[in-house]
């Protein structure tokens, strides 16, 4: 976990961001404070040459919009051509069927490195629109200790099936190749009460699988062990007064703070 | 106010907004805060699915275009057919023609159950674009203790007019339907020193609106009392060096912790 | 600079901001905190009228589009026809074609007061996207005390060329017209892992522009002198768990808190 942050804080990773308008400031500062670099851009006739200069490409369909979903898949591909590391971030797949589909054509027409979402998104990614969902539909709509066993499998499964890191966020988070998966107990309950931390996790797992590019699964785990990390260094400076919107400042400002040292002393985690 | 505030923690209003890039984030973070749980979508294929599997709407015309503009009428529509609320923030409505004409156009085609905004723009989608204003035209500019009396008998007759509850917020703030005015003095000055005070409130009324249906005009006002509440207990945690960035986050705090309770005792309000 | 700074708290300065989704808020909330007063809208059918009722226009190209881009030249033309204050921010010049292209179209239809980038920004205006960059292509990338006598050169050079003043901000921040740059030694290195202080310095630097039509120079250096305070009085007042998250409050913070006669003592400035 170590090493991973301080290549991160070495190589300045820069990361070009197709992000979503709600938390695209927040997604910009945790990148910053990680020691990476962001560039945002969602232009079709410009994303080319973004993400040509960048070593990284997170993409986020947040608020995706006609506008903007070809320029992730132009992006992607460049990135590809490149050997940039992909990231996708498939936010409310399965709420829409804009959302699930451009989902699902993403990871079938660009090679991600890692795909980050919740529990619900991943099914969505794994299970598609489709009504039959075969065996893995079991899977819960949570990870718990109770349904951890099924879940890891679940994530192990998905990863070879598309071929990259699947990292599932929540309160137990899991972080998967198809033979490993790093079970992750960092985190508070209240970071749900923030809008974002999920988008500002995904661009800085971006900059952390670009400055780890040999060691990519423990890379991935290393920014959800972060990101939790600092939500519990957060939460310890709060005072009474403070709430959701300065707990936002609080977990930025804990990464700003962080070094690979303390990182490896506060990751709690287990590879299964 | 008390329980008008508690079934929006008990509920957990989901809120679909289509609102502008300007304050967006603020506006999730105080959703998050108040209890109810924000999405936002602003392309016209995904409204339509995201404003289905939502309680309320809260349509903000603040960075409208030509492409949102569609969403609001296609997502406006769906929710109005699923008897969802809809809540309207007619940002800059008399500034531009483009603003103007959108909101007259919104008003004349979906049905809202609430707008909110500054006596201004509640006074261009009285009067519309035209010269001729009618006897309403002699509404002062603001809201103080000399304009009241006058002001209230315009918030009712626009809301019978409408066929919804007309929020208009100030120095005094005013909820009205047609029958009732609810006369508001909590808040301060040094809110309308931060971008996007009214744009939260917008977001936060269409959740209590969604979590109490069979007392609007009380939710609508519950969101009112609790902002401006929320703006004097934020002012009471500023230390000297804070200013209006802090003061941001202070607000939204002061929601985060605020309960029934508190704000029964908080809220000044008389109703004429 | 007191007085500068002073005529910006009296007039309170609108401005109109077609600006990136990254950091519009602080844009708008550091417009407020030094007393103007922000606009943003940025679509075809909507800037002209906005743009009219303004002080001011700043462009920022941070996340152009093609939807965005034909507004910036019909609001910025329109802005010349009423002899408002008009400011560019490149954000990215050279980095893209898009971006490249767009700032040296701009330069071309639409008349400048101010120009505010990095260095290597306004080198590519100055230079355009050729090969052939004649004698100033040896300006060095980044000023210091080192290449401070070229880089003055430079700035008063492109400023005549460009007819339009000239700020190139970094570690010593420029500010000049053909005959005269100030060169400021304000801020802090820490700055630059916040995103977005160009963009709001961009912002604060029109309004100031707007409140002192007769002396322009003057007012643009003001505004670098005032961000840069801001930044050594926010880092004054950082803690030791603050990080970039909370420096990026404490700086608009700082703004709000400042005046005049602080501005005056705090200010570090030689004019060449």
């Amino acid at each position: 976990m170590k090493k991973c942050f301080e290549n991160v804080r070495k190589n300045v990773p820069l990361v070009h961001n197709i992000t979503n308008y709600v938390t695209v400031n927040d997604v910009a500062n945790v990148l910053l404070a990680c020691g990476g670099s962001p560039i945002m851009s969602d232009d079709s006739e410009d994303v080319v040459d973004i993400t040509t200069i960048c070593g990284g490409l997170n993409i986020n369909i947040g608020t995706l919009n006609q506008h903007t979903i070809p320029s992730m898949f132009l992006a992607g591909k460049r990135a590809n051509e490149l050997g940039h590391t992909v990231l996708l971030d498939p936010v409310g797949a399965g709420a829409s069927a804009l959302r699930t589909n451009t989902a699902l054509d993403l990871i079938r027409d660009v090679k991600f490195h890692a795909i980050r979402g919740n529990i619900s998104e991943i099914k969505t990614l794994a299970f598609g629109s489709g009504s039959t969902k075969g065996v893995d539909a079991d899977v819960a709509d949570a990870v718990t200790d109770e349904t951890l066993e099924a879940a890891i499998t679940f994530a192990k499964e998905i990863s070879a099936r598309l071929g990259c890191i699947i990292a599932i966020t929540g309160a137990i988070d899991l972080v998967a190749d198809k033979d490993n998966c790093y079970v992750i107990r960092n985190g508070r309950a209240e970071m749900g009460k923030i809008t974002g931390t999920g988008c500002q996790l995904s661009g800085m797992m971006t900059a952390f699988l670009v400055a780890n590019p040999d060691n990519e699964l423990k890379a991935a785990a290393a920014a959800v062990c972060a990101m939790g990390f600092a939500g519990e260094i957060g939460w310890s400076n709060m005072k009474p007064e403070d709430g959701n919107s300065t707990y936002r400042n609080r977990i930025i400002d804990a990464i700003y703070n962080m070094d690979g040292d303390a990182l490896e002393k506060g990751a709690k985690y287990e590879v299964r």
